[in-house]
C-alpha cells in the first residue's frame, strides 16, 4: 500500500494553542504510521504549499512536537493570503494539486477561520475537478469565537481567560488608587465585528461592584450619553469604572471608533486605539482620572495563562482530523459539540465545509444585557467552561519555555511559482 | 506590659505583590502577639491615618491573611497623597500622632516608594520632636525599581516576569506572521523616570533574533534616524522587528514623545501612548505593516505571573519589619541584600531612612548596550535572578480566587479632621 502524505497549514491570525492542534495532528499521524506517510507543513500557511515550501515534520523529535503543545503563535509561520474564486483564479488552485502530487500528498488539512474554510472547500472542489484524489479537512481556529456549528473556537478560550483575568487583576489595581488618584479604566480587547472577546471580560465580574462595570461590543452601538451616565454610576457606587471594549465599536453611523486606517488581506480593516478614545471623553466629560491598556498581540499569544479546556480541545481537533481522515472522511471541518447537562462535557464532531465556509456568528442579542452594558447569564453559563483549568508551560530561567522547530524543508522538485 | 499596636499603610501605585508584604507583616505580629497588639491599617494610605480610618486586622481570618499572599493591587487601598514639609504643615503630622496616640500606635510601618520613605522619615522626626514614641520603619515598594541602596524592589521582579514573558510570547506571534502581515510590534511598558521596566523586556532575547529587536530607554535621547535604521535591519535580518519602548522615552529637547497632560498628586506628569506614536513613526518612515500594545496596569497587577522571587522577597520583608521593630529599631528602611557569588541568594537587611528618601536610582549606563537600544550581560545577570520562579495563585471558575477583606474600622475616637 502506498502511504500518502499529510499537508497542514496554519492560516490567518495565530492564537496561543494553534500549535496544540498541529502537535494533536502529527503525534495523531505518528502514532499512524503504517497507514500514513510524513506530514509536511506549509511554510508560512498556504503560501507555503504554493511555493513548494514543504516543512518535513519527521526531522522532528517527538520531544520538540510534544513541546508545541505548549507554545503559543503559529510555529510554522502563518499566512493572512486568501484563494481567489475557483474561475477567477483557477491556475492558483492547479497549482497546489500539483504541489500535492509532486510531494505524493493525499490529505490536506487546513486550519483557520471562516476564510480558511472557505479555501479548504474550493480545494476539495478543485481536486474532484481535476480528479486528483485529495480528502480534506478543515480544522476550526479564531480567537474571534465567530465561526458556526462548533460549540466554540480554538485560541478563544485562552484569549477569553487572559482578558477576564487581566480586568479582574487591573480592576483590583484601580479600586486601590481611586480615592485619590485614578478612578477610570479602558482595556481595549480585540474582536473585529463579534463582541464574543469583550463579552469574556465580563466573567471576571462575579461579585457586586466587581471589575468590569461596563463592556463596550461591536454589536451595540456607542450611545455616549448612556455610557456617560453608567460611567459616573459606577464611580459613584463602587468608587471606580473599570471598562472593557471592543476594538469594532462602532458609532451611530456605522464608523469604528477609532480605526488605522490599514486594511489587511482579507480587506479588513485594521483597527487599533478606541481605548485611549474611550478614555479622553471620559476626562473631558465627567474629568476623571483615568488610564488605558491596549492588550492588542499580547492577549492572543498568552500562552502562559492558557485555558486547559482550549488547548484539549486544540489538541483534540488535531487529532481527530486526522482519525477522520483515516476512515476516508472529507470536506468536513471537525468541531466541538458541547453535550447536554450541568457539566460541560465535549465530544469531536464534524461538519460539511460549506456549512462553515465565509459565515460569521455575532455574540447573540440575548447573551448581552438589557441596557447594552454587560453579559446575561445565558452568556457566562456559555463562556464559563471555556476558560476552565490551567495549563501552564515548563519554565526556564523564569521564562517559558517555548520550542523553536528546525522546520527544514522536503527538497523541492517543481519549477518556481509565479503568478 | 502594655503592648503596643502596629500601624501599616501602602502608599503609592500598587504592585502584584504589596499584598504579600502586608500578609508577612501581620503574620508576624500575629506570631508575636504576647508582646504585639493589633495591626491597625490605614484605609486608603497614610490618609486612614488623618482621617482615623483605621482597618482592624485581627477581625481577618488566618486564612484571608494568608490569602493577601497571592492577591494583587493594595488590599486596603492606597493612597497618592505626599505629606507637606514639617515646618510647612506641621498640623498634619501632629494629627497623626494624635490618632497614633488614641489608639495605642507604637509601630508605624510605612510601605511604599522614595516619596513615602521621606514620610517616613518625617514622621519618625516629629514623633521625636513631640516627644510621642514611635518606631518607624520603611518598607520598599516600587514597580519602577528606582529605590537606592536595596538591591531590588519588591513589585518589580514580577513586572519585569511579566513584561519578559509578553513580548516573547507577542514576538513568536509577530513572527508567525510577518510574510504578509505585520512586520513590526510595539509594546510600551511603565518606568517614568527609569529604564529597569524596559531593560527587563530584553531578557526575553536568549538567541540570536528573538524579541526584543530594540528597546527605548528613558535614559537614552530618542534618535530617530538611528532607530529607523535598527527597525529596518531587524526586519531584514529577522522579518520582524519587536520593541519594546518606556513610557518615559524623551526626544533631545527633554520632552516626553508622549505625555497625557495630566499630573498626579506627587507632581509627576502622567504618561501613556507613546507606542502609537512610534507605531506611526515607523508606518510613516518605513511603511511596515504594524501592531501595538500598552500593558498600562495589566502589567503591575499581573499576579498571575509573578515571580516566585519577588513574592517572597515581598513577604520577608514585611515579615522582617516587625522582627526590626521588636529589636528597637527605628528610622530604617528594611532592604534586601544581594549575597556575593553565582547563585542568587539574599537576605533582609536595613539603610537610614534618609539614604533612601526621595532618591531615584537610574538604569546605569554599562546596563544598557553601546548602540543604547539593548541591555548588556551585566543588566541580564542583575535582572534574571529577579524573574526567577513561578508562584501561581489558586484558581476558581477559571480565574485567580483573590481574596477580598471584610476591611472593618476600628470604632473613632477623635473629632473629624480637617486640614
Amino acid at each position: 500500500m502506498n502511504k500518502k502524505n499529510v499537508f497542514y497549514a496554519q492560516s490567518g491570525g495565530v492564537t496561543a494553542v494553534i500549535n496544540a492542534t498541529a502537535c494533536g495532528l502529527i503525534e495523531a499521524a505518528r502514532a499512524n504510521q503504517e497507514v500514513l506517510g510524513k506530514v509536511l507543513v506549509g511554510r508560512n500557511g498556504i503560501l507555503g504549499a504554493l511555493h513548494e515550501e514543504l516543512i518535513d515534520t519527521s526531522l522532528e523529535s517527538a520531544e520538540q512536537i510534544h513541546g508545541l503543545r505548549y507554545t503559543p503563535a503559529g510555529a510554522f509561520g502563518s499566512c493572512r493570503y486568501k484563494l481567489k474564486g475557483l474561475n477567477e483564479h483557477k491556475a492558483e488552485y492547479e497549482r497546489l494539486i500539483e504541489v500535492f502530487a509532486a510531494h505524493d500528498i493525499g490529505y490536506f488539512m487546513y486550519n483557520g477561520g471562516g476564510d480558511s474554510q472557505d479555501t479548504t472547500h474550493k480545494v476539495a472542489q478543485m481536486s474532484e475537478r481535476l480528479g486528483y484524489p485529495l480528502i480534506c479537512i478543515g480544522i476550526p481556529k479564531t480567537v474571534d469565537n465567530d465561526l458556526p456549528i462548533t460549540d466554540n473556537c480554538p485560541g478563544f478560550g485562552s484569549v477569553a481567560k487572559y482578558v477576564a483575568v487581566s480586568i479582574r487583576e487591573a480592576g483590583l489595581d484601580v479600586a486601590s488608587m481611586a480615592e485619590t488618584s485614578t478612578k477610570v479604566f479602558v482595556m481595549e480587547v480585540m474582536g473585529r465585528h463579534a463582541g464574543w472577546i469583550a463579552a469574556a471580560g465580563g466573567l471576571a465580574a462575579e461579585e457586586e461592584g466587581q471589575a468590569p462595570h461596563i463592556i463596550l461590543f461591536p454589536e451595540i452601538t456607542f450611545d455616549e450619553k448612556a455610557f456617560l451616565e453608567k460611567v459616573a454610576q459606577a464611580v459613584k457606587h463602587y468608587g471606580f469604572c473599570a471598562i472593557v471594549v471592543s476594538e469594532g465599536l462602532r458609532n451611530a453611523a456605522g464608523e469604528f471608533i477609532a480605526s488605522a486606517g490599514l486594511k489587511d488581506a482579507f480587506g479588513h480593516t485594521q483597527l487599533g486605539g478606541v481605548a485611549p478614545v474611550i478614555a479622553a471623553l471620559i476626562k473631558s466629560q465627567l474629568d476623571y482620572k483615568y488610564h488605558w491598556a491596549v492588550c492588542d498581540y499580547l492577549q492572543r499569544a498568552a500562552r502562559h495563562i492558557a485555558s486547559k479546556t482550549d488547548v484539549e480541545q486544540a489538541y483534540a481537533l488535531g487529532y481527530k482530523a486526522i482519525e477522520f481522515a483515516l476512515t476516508g472522511k472529507s470536506g468536513i471541518m471537525a468541531t466541538i459539540i458541547r453535550q447536554p447537562g450541568i457539566h460541560y462535557e465535549w465530544t469531536i464532531g464534524e461538519t460539511p465545509l460549506e456549512t462553515v465556509a465565509n459565515q460569521e456568528k455575532a455574540l447573540p442579542r440575548h447573551f448581552i444585557s438589557e441596557d447594552g452594558f454587560g453579559i446575561t447569564e445565558a452568556c457566562r453559563d456559555y463562556l464559563s467552561p471555556l476558560i476552565a483549568g490551567e495549563d501552564y508551560p515548563p519554565y526556564k530561567n523564569g521564562l517559558p519555555h517555548y520550542v523553536r522547530l528546525k522546520n527544514n524543508l522536503v527538497p523541492k522538485k517543481l519549477r518556481e511559482y509565479t503568478k
